[in-house]
């Protein structure tokens, strides 16, 4: 790919302070970027990358550019341009053995041969589905989606326009729902709800989505989710939220719009968070989150020998305070 | 499917109050359903909704029988109930191109056309097994056992009659063993053992369970795990212990019976749990468990702000009891 | 497999003491080796063990020689001797429906039919690929891999010489990068770097490794990698160091060499991990570690009533101290 600088500031609205027709063979970071890549700069802390950089051209904001002493192209929000830009450098996974789709069934989509398509399936336009996936029956997928290799899509599911699914995720795998008999043996609860997805979502590596126990689970639109992720049956994750890897969310709790979860984030079942919270990575949620704001909770690191200090006390702290005769009134 | 409120009363040995030729064709929630759906309530905290639904019927218990203005349908264990009723309104996934066993080899199974089974492979009457399933060498699975798409068997698994594997499941991957040698490099340790699964047991997607190191990892008879879940070598589960996703269990561990294990646990290696035992979710459990009980072990979450306050004083525990001179036998 | 006492001990460097001839057809441990079978001791907590054992042949360091009644092959290291000679009682995965590689593109491989390779992708002598994984384009595999069943190695994937991919694995999957529009919605960067993997290194089932941002991830010579591990964009991983199942890396953490990584730790992203650092399972780790040694932080487990009051005090212990009027540079 090669794109001129007038090309890109075109892409990323932005205006260019140098030579516009300089042409731009890739991105790259500050310090490593050689004279034929862009690179960009988000915070003043990286101004000294900057000053040495040997960057064909630098996209900056009007605070930085003042440093910026190759080309530049200057825009308001330079992470979101340069999220823009990053696409036209990435190299199309144009796999062997994708076949344009049937005809009839499929027109303008692009499905590998070892594809299985079950019964009552509709695929968008455009839509690319690569190898080893099974796509059950019932389901909808919408327009412009990727659905990567080995993915299953179980019976029912409904993906939006513009998604992307990696590999190995599931959709619409059966909710954990199990009653004890009089025997204390489980009498699993069939799982009759369905799985909606929105459009603009994607769905990390591995990731599992489980399908309602009688309503659907939902992922409404812009929501994005990172690798080896859990969504149990009948969450409802609101628009636009963003969940990193290794999270888990138990069943039926609603999340609301604009979150950011962090990574390895437990979130226990039934629970309401409202929109615009944001969880620290390997916090432990386990009660409702009814103002918007930042929370965390997980023990910070120690050395172990600390640690096993610190923990003696940490199970008798109920204790400590009842010796110091300290009440819970005196301390608020 | 459609079903009368006789029929449904003796499959969930019920009685009825009401119009016994009542015809249903769902379930939903109270708050949800329609005159041609059944609900039910298991606890007075829905009672509001109860008193409100259009359900065509309820199924119940006797102590709630009396706010039920429907038809109802009265039974001892009303979630018992429900659960043995969904599986009537589940909708089968048949998906196509499976075929009819092999004649000779597989007689009343259907397995997919691009299922890959290996040598000295044994498959019991009206097991299922979808696409894209590996099946490998000296494994055997039981009757009646649904395997579902892009899972994997590995060698000399067994797996009992009644279960269920759901979609990307690893089933006798290689433990985690090494040794390390005289430069620290480490000399993996050839894991020797199988994986034995019990009958009636669920698997959960992406679940991963690895094969023992020289003896087998068992998973016994009624055990549930949920998705994402990581079971290592010689790991024993007791009858009818239910995991949910998320929880690590390190090797040679062996949990009891009728254990609940929440979500996101983590569980050293080597220890022993009893039965009975409940572990809350995102806990970590760093000790035997001797005596039935339920257990915790988390940070409750609080703002970041408040965190960051309370994170300082976490790490001196054992300094704030020195400087108070708390002593430990003063506070038991 | 059958080995003599004199072929074992050749194998794993030791001195025989008794007889050289014994046959020995497997390995078990010592409670449960009978006379065909050989085990290994290493800890004197083991003894009452030793003493006892049927076992045909024990592998034995100078120290606990002395307790031992049967054959004896004694080794300076008993665990890495174990290490090396288990791999001699393993049974190869021959399953069925593996082709020796084309003659031209992979001589000396073994890939199933199943398998999709892409476009430009090399693959070393002796490297076998199991059913149903995908090669993406612009991928190297070295020589003397494996490759389990369903496994997704994504565009550009370098893979080095003796790896060991488990099952479900996926390497290569979209880093997880999106910048923030005006209207709070997600616009996905596109991850331009690929994955770096070197030699001897092994991955466990159903772990996901991304693809860096602009420059790779990189997993380096001797690395051991468990089940369900998320290895997120720019992670650098150093030689030899091991990280145990279910653990999280967020992206641009660099860890250091040697390392032992425990179960379900998290690493929040952009630390610096030194090497011959230890964290103990279930870990959060929330800053760098620049000095080796052993490092923990999770709560121990109580019973839940014992919690639920511990609990109360956890979120107010900056209160309590500042009730009891503990000011930090007293308490160092």
């Amino acid at each position: 790919m090669k794109l001129s600088l007038k090309e890109i500031a075109k892409l990323i609205d932005g205006f260019i302070e140098g030579n516009s027709s300089k042409e731009i063979l890739g991105i790259n970071s500050l310090d490593d970027a050689d004279s034929s890549q862009i690179s960009y700069i988000i915070s003043e802390k990286y101004k000294e990358s900057l000053i040495k950089s040997n960057a064909g051209a630098i996209i900056v904001d009007e605070k930085l550019k003042q440093y910026c002493k190759s080309n530049a192209i200057v825009v308001k929000n330079v992470y979101l341009a340069y999220s823009i830009l990053s696409h036209e450098f990435k190299q199309k996974q144009d796999i062997t053995d994708l076949k344009y789709g049937n005809e009839i069934n499929y027109p303008s989509t692009k499905i590998a041969s070892s594809v299985l398509i079950g019964k009552n399936v509709t695929i968008g336009n455009n839509t690319i589905i690569h190898h080893n996936c099974v796509i059950e029956n019932n389901s909808n997928i919408g327009e412009n989606c990727l659905i990567e290799s080995n993915v299953t899509i179980q019976q029912g599911s409904t993906i939006g326009d513009n998604c992307v699914i990696s590999p190995g995720a599931v959709i619409g795998s059966e909710g954990f729902g199990n009653a004890r008999n009089f025997n204390k043996k489980w009498s699993p609860i069939a799982q009759l709800g369905n799985v909606s997805i929105g459009n603009n979502v994607s769905i990390g590596a591995n990731t599992t989505i489980d399908r309602g126990s009688m309503t659907n689970t939902e992922i409404h639109d812009g929501v994005k989710i990172d690798n080896l992720t859990h969504i149990a049956h009948n969450v409802i994750i609101g628009e636009d939220t963003a969940i990193a890897a290794k999270t888990g969310i138990a069943g039926s709790t609603r999340i609301g719009k604009r979150c950011m979860i962090g990574g390895a984030v437990g979130i226990v079942g039934h629970l309401k968070i409202t929109d615009d919270v944001v969880i620290n990575a390997t916090s432990t949620v386990n009660r409702d989150i009814l103002k918007p704001g930042t929370y965390t909770s997980f023990m910070p690191i120690m050395t172990h020998s600390e640690w096993k200090k610190v923990s003696i006390w940490l199970t008798k702290l109920d204790k400590i305070a009842s010796f110091m005769k300290i009440k819970l009134k005196n301390i608020r």
